[in-house]
């Protein structure tokens, strides 16, 4: 049967063959996780993703949320599958077992995010940001938060959220206006107005904690003078009983493009004047907690846009295997065949596929990293990858949801006028897709935070570890004689891209500042690029590899195709990023200078 | 008070200083079209686009279109836009005034197009396929046809449509299996399915007629064998009177992704074996009918597209004007400025207008040509100008969908999380906007009929012909010396493209056919942007001249916007093309030599 959501063999490919998981199991952390239990996880994961959860994508889009008489609905079809999830622990597959984690490595765990979000990312969002809300408390908790709130939101008893943004408040945090009074008893009121909040209102459990960004009265102005509280929908005593509800109203939920079923809520705190909160951490230090959530947050966003990408390469080849349309080109029979004889299907197949490796491959190499960060004991090493992470996560979110929404687009054409109807899954896909590119900070704001804070970061330190890991890759492809073109251009597009940083952090702190800032995405787009190659690269020097030393036969089809992938990308993709690395180098000043009344439209 | 749609200033620009059409008003035909008449005309689209249309844009969205009882209902608003629309006799802008049309030169009639269909192109389906549809009456139509049915159509008392597409008959029309069998009157029962049928029942008029491609029983197979009908909703009476309603049943109406205010329509002719219809046009030359009304067809589509893209960019650039967030890179105050002072928003700005502009230019020059085909004289000139258009058709479609699709996205990042939400207008456009690169032939259809029907038409002198006018252009620009930096980058490109264009119509021809075709959409893309660096460039000519001749005060913005969008372009955009060139120089052969099986998902 067509496999759906994602390619096994490539899922299994990644973590057994590519980032090698089963080797964690050798610390005693990560005991447990043998790769027999790598692949049970797996299955699991896939087999709920397929049975519960697929068969909500569609319902849900076309249910969606309604506010009515003040209460939330969401799709009625999330219900089961919710405490199905909770029922198998997914929802906190990394954290600690002690509050109700599975202690998972994170690589494997992203894997299995891969299954659920591929299949219904409107829902998976409820446990994630649960997930996500309860880190915080994890981490900046004190004792009695934790003991109330941690266990319920790790087993999804409760639910989570993040209360960031204000309708004047969106890219620019810094100007928030909710404040926080402190009470007598040591609690604060909370009082201000909330937008976009995700996951914000809705009864699919009986309480949601939202953590909410605020200013105390007389903090200081802009992103010093923010600090984080815990808000819950409804109170909790100190004895873990539920008591009044909480004075947050939501006020309205978003008509969106996509993503449906999800509730995106307007949020009103205390106009009442009886929000409570619980200060979470310390006084005006609400950024620099945000500022630590921020990877995993935007490494997830990079996960549910590439799942998205995921299934809509596997629905569109499946397709284009079934789907009789036009003869071949070469056989002049006149008679119907698979579009996927076509050169042009193929070339889009092709640059999905490649795509969707590539992607699939960075986000468990981030989560890889990280596991390597909490496994080694080596100060050098935890901060070598600690670097590395830092260098990748605004590529895994900006560069990652930009490509896997053209993947959907092109998920969209292989159907034909078939991609643009809701019979079919596509159109969905790149809906939902879409908002990947703008929340957990817009794909611009990642491109500054690669150019404005990650290069420059210990004096570029991070950068020329990711390119020297890159370049041991390069050297082991050199290897092989079939990859030697590859590595070949691969290495030209290093270099270059190592000039290009290096001009370009020059230009960042010169006067030219604003022309440097305005080809800060061309960089973050043309590095994407070649960390895409890279890790195609790296695939295919693991698949010559088996294939010269006689691999099982059904697996020979399959590393074809990674070499195929490589090939594919690094001559008819990366070629392009040169250019694209050509205008970064001659930061043309056109953007900058053109007068504000130039655009026209007046 | 902003503006919306498209710029007026670029409209006149496209209009008067580029394409010149007064001098069209010296010769008889176009006599009473001065700048004066033209001036008003555009006024008066642009009046009933703003006033009328574009407050039923988001409306009819959410409307949508139903199927009850056996009825299709179209969105209520559409009603009186369409009467309106009727009396300001904007249907058959270019057609003959003996039938009901305008007789206006085809580059002004694109110019209103713009603002019709940047209003709310759902709309505009209506009459654009009754438009479609009563030309082929005119060309094919017996003198009986004509009477009864033209100038009923070109006055949109009665609508049109096009039944060409089947379940198993997409790109491959030559499949399709509706029948047609020869009665004694002279006229023939129709029985068949269609599917994707827009604008395909409704009640805003009394009568539909519905131009139908099907196979005359004992016809030859394939493409040859393919009949054009006449098959009315109602039947046509000899006197033009109404008679019986003909056996055509509306079995479904399609859930689409955007168009929602279209109705995308299943019909089934003769399902109860009295679908009647009279031959329009030849036996079996159904298809060529086809092929002679597909430029304008697909010229409409890149209309469409580039509406879209022109609505979004103004909505972009007046937000950016409006919307406060983050503080200013340069002056280090800290206080909030409008984000059109970010570096990474004008870079996003600056990419739509160039792209929004050369596509302007690019269709309105098409319509140029068109007229120039009408009123040249001279038989070399004539064939000269249509060999051009027929080039630049699949570009007008292929290369304008896409990219329009691509400034419409940008139009919602610009706008942050409020882009996603239905308050605004940019995710709509961006929905809408997505069809155009599936009808009227996918873009991948649109790329092998670049490469394989254009590229060779007469021993490639169309494509020769096509870089000689950008050469005369560079050869102008050359004469700036502001420009020649420009004129130089795009030589190189130009050269290197000719380079390519005869490699690959060999490797067409070679055993390599299928390397060839994988690279057809990659030579289309770097072409594409070639004619808009060329569009740009010509552009960028007439505004250094009249900056130098001493323009008027308030122009001068509007020039020197002019000079920033061909600089932009060529030095941001078209390095990247040379990169797809060079793809397309290597051919490589992966995307066509993968195994089915190495593509995964089994």
């Amino acid at each position: 049967m067509a496999q759906v959501i994602a390619d096994r063999r490539d899922i299994d490919f990644v973590l057994h063959e590519q980032l090698e998981v089963e080797k964690f199991s050798q610390k005693e952390k990560y005991a447990e996780f043998t790769k027999k239990t790598v692949d049970l996880i797996i299955n699991e994961a896939r087999n709920f993703a397929v049975k519960e959860l697929l068969p909500t994508q569609s319902i849900g889009d076309e249910e969606g949320c309604k506010l009515e008489n003040g209460k939330v609905s969401i799709p009625q079809s999330y219900y089961k599958p919710y405490e199905l999830f909770n029922e198998g622990e997914w929802l906190a597959m990394t954290e600690d077992p002690q509050w109700g984690g599975q202690g998972m490595p994170k690589a494997v765990a992203l894997a299995a995010a891969n299954y659920f979000n591929g299949a219904n990312y409107s829902f998976m969002m409820y446990p994630g940001l649960t997930h996500g809300a309860g880190k915080l408390v994890e981490t900046f908790g004190t004792e009695k938060q934790k003991e109330l709130f941690l266990k319920k939101m790790y087993t999804g008893k409760w639910t989570g959220t993040m209360l960031l943004t204000e309708p004047e408040a969106g890219s620019d945090v810094g100007a928030l206006t909710t404040t926080a009074k402190k009470n007598n008893d040591g609690t604060y009121s909370i009082s201000g107005n909330k937008i976009f909040i995700s996951a914000g209102d809705h009864d699919l459990v009986e309480n949601i904690i939202h953590p909410v960004l605020a200013r105390i009265e007389g903090a200081p102005a802009g992103t010093k003078g923010i600090s984080l509280f815990l808000v819950p929908k409804i109170w909790v005593n100190d004895d873990g009983s539920l008591g009044e509800p909480n004075d947050v109203v939501c006020t309205g939920i978003e008509e969106k493009m996509g993503i449906h079923g999800n509730a995106t809520c307007s949020l009103t705190l205390g106009g009442k004047g009886k929000c409570m909160g619980t200060l979470l951490g310390l006084e005006n230090k609400g950024m620099s907690a945000m500022f630590l959530m921020m990877n995993e947050a935007r490494l997830l966003v990079g996960m549910q846009a590439m799942s998205c990408a995921s299934s809509s390469y596997l629905n569109a080849v499946n397709y284009a295997r079934d789907r009789i349309q036009g003869s071949s080109l070469t056989e002049k029979t006149g008679a119907g065949v698979p579009i996927i004889k076509h050169p042009d299907i193929r070339r889009q197949l092709l640059t999905m596929k490649s795509y969707v490796e590539g992607m699939r491959s960075l986000l468990l190499y981030i989560g890889y990293l990280e596991d390597m960060v909490e496994l080694s004991e080596d100060l050098d090493e935890k901060s070598k990858y600690q670097g590395i992470i830092d260098i990748l996560i605004p590529i895994s979110k900006g560069y990652v949801s930009d490509k896997s929404f053209e993947v959907c687009s092109h998920g969209i054409q292989i159907y034909g006028g078939y991609g643009f109807i809701k019979e079919y899954p596509q159109e969905q896909l790149l809906r939902d897709c879409r908002i990947t590119m703008l929340y957990e900070g817009t794909n611009g704001i990642q491109a500054m935070d690669l150019l404005g804070r990650k290069l420059g970061m210990n004096k570029g330190r991070p950068m020329m570890d990711l390119m020297g890991e890159i370049q041991q890759t390069i050297a082991k492809a050199k290897k092989f004689d079939s990859l030697q073109p590859f590595a070949a251009k691969l290495e030209i597009a290093l270099n270059k891209l190592a000039e290009t940083a290096i001009h370009l952090g020059g230009l960042a702190m010169s006067p030219k500042i604003e022309e440097a800032f305005a080809a800060a995405y061309p960089f973050m787009d043309a590095t994407g690029d070649i960390i895409m190659s890279w890790m195609l690269l790296w695939r295919a020097v693991i698949a010559s590899d088996k294939l010269e030393k006689g691999p099982k036969k059904k697996d020979i089809a399959y590393y074809n195709g990674q070499l195929k992938s490589a090939e594919f990308f690094i001559f008819c993709i990366l070629p392009i990023a040169m250019g694209k690395i050509e205008t970064v180098l001659t930061a043309n000043s056109a953007a900058v200078k053109i007068s504000e009344d130039s655009f026209g439209g007046k």
